[in-house]
C-alpha cells in the first residue's frame, strides 16, 4: 500500500509517523511545497520572546528523523492537479500515484476581504514569512495586530515585550473569545490596560487596509477609527484554500472539506486532516472548525489508523488550549458561554479563586467550572493565573472526556505537598 | 446528632469540614491535645528551605476558619479514657458524650526499638517538636537522618541546603523505596552522590542509638558502621499509638485499627480515619498502611459522608505522591515493582526519557509506565525531572482511577504549546 500525504504540517507528519508505526510495510510519502519542513507556526513569537535565538530552532521534527523512520520526503514540490478517479496527483515535478491520499495542506490567515500588497502587511505561519516579518519588525516602531485570538494575543504580547508600540484590533468585545468567558478574562484585561505600549480596540471590525503607496505607512480603517502603523499582522480566523481541488471534493460553507468519522472525504481513498476539516465536538451534537495543533496531530494519528481499514472512529475534540500572554497563563477546555445555546440541557457555572498551594496563598488561580445542572457532568474548565498552571488543564480534559461529574471528580485522588498543591480538590 | 472528632489532624479537620458542609444542623466538636491547630507536619522542612520565615506560617487551617464554619473546638485537651458502650470520652477537662465518634489522632515516628532521651534525638511532626529541633539544628554541624522515605529525604535535602553535614541512613538499598523503582531513581542517586555535605548509608539498619551522656554526641550504630553526630532525626515508618483504647477496638498486627469500608471500627458509632487506619489499594486485593496527607484528607471526607448513614464506600487509594528533593522533582502513583508479587496478572513496564516540550528538548523527564501486560490497563506511573512536572501525576492518577488502558490514554486530548508541552502523548 502506498500512502501519499500532501503537506508536512503537524497533521501530515503525525499521520505519516503513525502510519509507519502501525504498518512498517507501508510506503509513506510526504509531498511538501517548501524546501524545509517541521517549522512551528509560532516560531516568530518564540523568537521575539527570546525563547529561541534563531528561527531554525522552531522546529518540531527534522527531515532526518522522518527519513530514519522510512518516510519518503518530496520537498520543494507542489501538487498542481488531482485525478481522484485514476488515483494520481500532478506535481511541479513528477506525477505521483497513490493507493491512499491524505490531504494535510493546513490553513492560512489570508483574508479575501483584507488584502494588501504593502510590504508592511505581514503573516508568519511559514518560515520564510516569519523571516520577512522579523526584518520588518526590526525596522518598525508601530505595529498593528488584527485579531485577539490565541495567535494574535501571543503575537501582540511578544511585540510589546520587544518594545514595540502595538495596536490590537478585535471584533469581539474581549480577547481570547473562543476559549474564555469575559468573567474569567478580567485579570488579563487589567494586565493589558497597564501596558503603556499597548493600545486596544475591541468591538471594532477592520473594514479596509490602505497602503497602496508602498513607501508610506499602512492605514487600518475600522468603523470607528483610522489607525496608522508601519507594519500589520493579520491574525484573524484561518481557513483552508480549496481552489486546488476544483470542486471535486464536497465541502462545507466554511470552506472545510466534508469527511466521515474516519477522515475520508467524498472521494474514496482520499482523506483530509488537520486544518482542512472540522472536528466533531465531544460535547455538542455538531462539528466545529477548531484549527488547533493538538487537534491537527490527533486527526493525523487517527486518520493513519483508518487508512487500510476503517477501524477507529474519531471521538472528537473538546478544544483544549494553554498559553501565556501579558504575564498571565491561560488554559481552557470544553464549553464556554458562547456554546451554551448549542447545548440542550441546563448549564451551571462556578467561579473560584483558589491559592496555588497551602503555602503559596498569595499566588492565585481563577478557575471556572461549567457543568450540566441536572447530571453535574463536567463540560468545561477555564483557568487564569500568573503562575504556570497549564498542566492542570490536561487532568480536567481527561475528566471531561471520561464524562465525569464534578462530584466524582472531587473524590478523585491527587498528590499533596504544602508547597505545590492544595489539600483538597479544586472543586468540592 | 453530635459528632466528636479526636485530633485536629488533616484527617480530623477535613472530616469536620465535610460533615458541616453536608449536614449544617450537625453539632461537630474537635478535641485536640495541643493548644494550637493546623500545623503542617513538614513545617520544619519548609522553614529550612526558606519557603516560610516562621513556623507559624506552616498552617493549613486556622482556629477562626473552623469556628466560622460552626465547628466547636476544644483545644489543649486530651482524651484519657473511652467508654464506647455509654458513648462518652473522659478528657483532661470534662466528660464528653457523642452520637458519633471519629478517631483522628494520627501517627508518630516513635520507634519502640530506637529510643533515646538525648536532647539531640529529634522529631518534628508537631510544632513544639519543630521548635526544639530548629534550636538544635542551629547549634549543630553534623546531623543524622534515619530513614530515606519521603520525609527523611525532604529533611536531609533541607538540612544540606542549610549547610549542615548530613548522614542519611536507610535500610533499603535506595531512597524513596515505597514509591519508586531503582531504575527511575538513578538521576536522584547521582545528584546525591555529588553533594559533598551528604553521606549516605544504604542497606544499613540502625541497631542502636547511644547517647546516655547528655553532654556528648549521639552515636548511631548499624551492623556495619558507628556514626557520631550532634543531632539525629528518626524518619522511619510512622505508626499509631493504640494504648489509649485499652484493647476495646480490634486492630491489625501493624497497630492500625480495623475498619469497614465506611471507616467504622469494631465498635458501633466509632470511626477511625487518617494515619490510624489502613487504606484499601484500588489496584491490589488488599489494604495497606499508606500514611499520606492526601489519604488522610480523603479518609476524613468520606468518613463524614457516612457518619449519619453508611452511603459511600471508600474506593481506596493508589498512593500518589509528589515531592522535591536534592534538585529533583519526583512524583509517583500506583504500583511499583515491590508490589508486583501482589498483583495476580502479568505486568509490563516502559521507561521513557521525554523532553519537557518541543522547544525545551534539553530539559528531560524520565517517566516509567507500569501496566497489565494482557489488558494494557495502566497500573502505575513514576516520574523524575529537574523541572516541576509534579502536576502531571494527577492526570495519570485520574487515568488509573478510571481503569484506562495505555492505548486509550494515548488517544486522549491535551493542550499543545511548543514551549510548555510535547505534541504527542507521553506514551504512544
Amino acid at each position: 500500500m502506498k500512502t501519499v500525504i500532501i503537506g508536512a504540517s503537524f497533521a501530515g507528519v503525525h499521520c505519516a509517523l503513525r502510519a509507519k508505526q502501525l504498518r512498517p510495510y507501508e510506503e509513506v510519502v510526504i509531498i511538501e511545497k517548501e524546501e524545509t519542513l517541521g517549522y512551528i507556526p509560532s516560531g516568530l513569537i518564540l523568537l521575539l520572546n527570546q525563547h529561541i535565538k534563531r528561527l531554525d530552532e522552531a522546529t518540531f521534527i527534522s527531515k532526518d528523523a522522518l527519513e530514519k523512520k522510512g518516510i519518503h520526503l518530496i520537498l520543494g514540490t507542489s501538487a498542481t492537479k488531482f485525478n481522484f478517479s485514476e488515483q494520481y496527483i500532478e506535481t511541479t515535478k513528477d506525477r505521483v500515484y497513490y493507493d491512499k491520499l491524505v490531504l494535510a495542506m493546513g490553513s492560512s490567515q489570508i483574508s479575501q476581504k483584507l488584502v494588501s500588497n504593502h510590504p508592511g502587511f505581514l503573516t508568519y505561519k511559514k518560515k520564510k514569512d516569519s523571516e520577512l516579518a522579523l526584518e520588518k519588525i526590526e525596522l518598525s516602531k508601530e505595529i498593528a495586530v488584527i485579531g485577539a485570538g490565541q495567535t494574535g494575543m501571543e503575537l501582540a504580547s511578544a511585540l510589546v515585550n520587544k518594545g514595540k508600540e502595538v495596536t490590537l484590533i478585535e471584533s469581539m468585545s474581549y480577547p481570547l473569545y473562543k476559549s474564555f468567558d469575559e468573567d474569567v478574562i478580567g485579570p488579563l484585561i487589567s494586565e493589558m490596560s497597564q501596558e503603556s505600549k499597548l493600545t486596544t480596540y475591541f468591538s471594532q471590525t477592520v473594514k479596509e487596509i490602505k497602503g497602496d503607496n508602498l513607501e508610506s505607512e499602512l492605514t487600518i480603517v475600522t468603523q470607528q477609527n483610522t489607525i496608522s502603523c508601519e507594519a500589520a499582522f493579520l491574525s484573524t480566523n484561518v481557513r483552508p484554500d480549496l481552489s486546488l481541488f476544483e470542486e471535486q471534493l464536497d465541502y462545507h460553507t466554511d470552506q472545510t472539506l466534508k469527511i466521515d468519522a474516519y477522515f475520508e472525504t467524498s472521494q474514496p481513498n482520499v482523506f483530509a486532516i488537520g486544518d482542512l476539516v472540522q472536528v466533531p465536538s465531544m460535547l455538542l451534537n455538531q462539528s466545529m472548525y477548531s484549527p488547533l495543533i493538538n487537534n491537527a496531530i490527533r486527526s493525523g494519528q487517527i486518520c493513519a489508523e483508518n487508512l487500510e481499514e476503517k477501524k477507529v472512529a474519531y471521538q472528537g475534540s473538546i478544544r483544549v488550549i494553554g498559553t501565556y500572554v501579558f504575564g498571565q497563563y491561560l488554559a481552557s477546555c470544553g464549553l464556554t458561554e458562547a456554546d451554551f445555546f448549542l447545548y440542550e440541557e441546563p448549564i451551571e457555572t462556578l467561579i473560584l479563586d483558589i491559592p496555588l498551594s497551602t503555602i503559596e496563598q498569595d499566588k492565585k488561580i481563577k478557575i471556572k467550572f461549567t457543568y450540566n445542572k441536572n447530571t453535574k457532568i463536567l463540560l468545561g474548565v477555564q483557568m487564569i493565573s500568573r503562575e504556570n498552571i497549564l498542566e492542570k488543564i490536561n487532568r480536567y480534559t481527561l475528566a471531561i472526556e471520561s464524562k465525569m461529574t464534578i462530584d466524582e471528580l472531587a473524590k478523585k485522588d491527587h498528590f499533596y505537598h504544602p508547597l505545590y498543591a492544595n489539600p483538597v480538590s479544586d472543586i468540592i
